[in-house]
């Protein structure tokens, strides 16, 4: 038997959010985001886990060489957030709240149509081990 | 894009069980449950990963702030089951025998209707790293 | 309510392998599949994470005793590829490229008919914690 | 350069236990160990980490040979206690209290008079991730 | 045998910070802090992981409640530093470049002193599972 | 409170190898070094875990910029033998059986002398997440 195989790769990066909503004060936002709304920011080392699903190619068996996948990763997405502010720093989540979620969907559509072999399945971003988020592209 | 995303929180609970049909004998049970029948019991540290579907919403970027999750899956379940017996001391498991799947049946059943904003979409119990069972609330 | 639950049994094995197509040159497989090539080959602890659905037995609350799976995986796959070389010394890899995608297929296509109880869903080969692949046994 | 090498094999069971102090009643017992007291018991996935020191044999280049050390704490130690509960089930256990702290000690007594090459140098006992205990066999 | 056992306690906190030398411009920080030193902050999941030695209390079995010692962890430290930015929000930081290195040892100086029974004997920081600090109130 | 730091640095790398004594034939090897002596070898994920002892510097905050012990540990080791087999193609493993205690030793001293400030402390490798080898310079 032989048929869609789904292909992984997690990576890593360190960077600093504050959530809120700027059509609200601090006190407000503090009752709706609590901790995670401090004005000075915290920060988290998250993860994104990437699965793309395709048939493996006879001769090289691979759905996709995942070190394709590691610099696509690396050049849309992976440089511009890690070890930065993503307030401030991030062209892409300009005026977007930086929620798990949120990050999650940014992921995507930065790196959806870069993949050349398979399609992107799955964008997973992990906050901590027991917060994360998971975007699969459907449409609302 | 834009579209459902699946937020996940993830928690721990320690908890002894034994695992035997009360109709057999202890030897009836030794021959299927093995040493997880063992009279006197054994216990876990047992991990619970809570997964919620939904639309994030527009201003927040939330599916459903995980600290409201926190507090359901605390109080209609954490609570009932963490530092005890499985068999002897939780109401909801009166008479289930406390396998994974029936413990991830039963964290489901007490957790769904609570859920306020998307829906409950898995729920998945962890006995150890190398035994687990997820429940997505199929109707058999 | 009670349905359909999914089961997990994860395993481990150590085993060196080297990627390379049979039909090309060293300096050719060199450009294709990079480090992963070398000519002596390297190696892994791989993990694999086989997955079972089914509705639990009433009686025994088990989709599927682990204890069955845990054989059956040892049996026909985990004693094979354990302490070995993907290339050379397993009957059911012969002929094919040693990747991650390649091993889950083999790996289901040695398992799913030896699973009495519920039926398998998928098999997830973990090469690194940063590279995976699954198959769910879907026909191309 | 070459000298002292500290070789670990590290392990696992699962066993149920309650702490208490048998002078005391079921409140006091209460006020002092908290939820870890509950009379019915509760449970973990423990590990077991131990370190053995020495120089390495210039023929193997082993301290000592891990699969015997996995036989030592086979015998002397894990299957006496896996899917067992502490309190009642283990008889180098009797009467003592099964801190992590005294389940550390406990096994270093099991295991280091057995340690035939190299010597004990350190037993280390997870309760969970966060809380775990070393004994040195060092003389109060 | 009975002597002095290592008690361990770990917990977690999210916070971000900028390393560098208050003396130096931005082009110089980046030479020597690289992305650390970035204006906005970055961010990690630290772990801080507490070890107190001393003798077992014959009848508790601790060295020293491990309840305890999460609440002086969190009232001397957690509550200050987690969801906080370590450059601005933190007294016992002020003035520090908050380096892994000087992060553990400014924990080790909130905590020291407040340990009742046995000793606190070395407290590490993990930034990342990659990197990370040991501090064992050794006087230079 | 200021004094000696202990800071890590942990990476990876995958490699095969063959444990055997070469006085020896195949049937002896499978006595003494088991599945490990396996003739077509076998492979894993190995951890290095390097820490240096310091005074933190007082401008920096830093034992030892861990980018700099990043790339001394690349150059002096994980280049060699990332993706190698240990047995064939690692210079400073000529000769020697890469039992992990061996590996320990032979890091140690291609690192030892190149750490510029604080002195290497211990060098941990680690095969699997249960057999590990950790050396400290110690003279024999």
């Amino acid at each position: 038997m032989r048929g869609t195989v789904y292909v992984y790769r997690r990576a890593h990066f360190s960077a600093s959010h504050r959530l809120f909503d700027p059509n609200l004060n601090d006190d407000q936002n503090q009752v709706i985001f609590g901790a995670c709304s401090n004005p000075n920011g915290h920060g988290h080392n998250y993860h994104i886990e990437v699965c793309i699903a395709g048939l493996p190619d006879p001769n090289t068996g691979f759905v996709i060489d995942l070190k394709k996948v590691k610099q696509i990763m690396h050049d849309r997405f992976l440089h511009k957030v890690d070890h930065k502010n993503l307030n401030v720093d991030v062209d892409f989540m300009s005026g977007i709240n930086p929620t798990t979620e949120n990050i999650a969907i940014a992921a995507w559509n930065q790196i959806a149509s870069y993949i050349s072999e398979g399609k992107l399945y799955s964008v997973r971003i992990y906050e901590t081990e027991n917060n994360f988020a998971e975007y699969r592209g459907e449409a609302s």
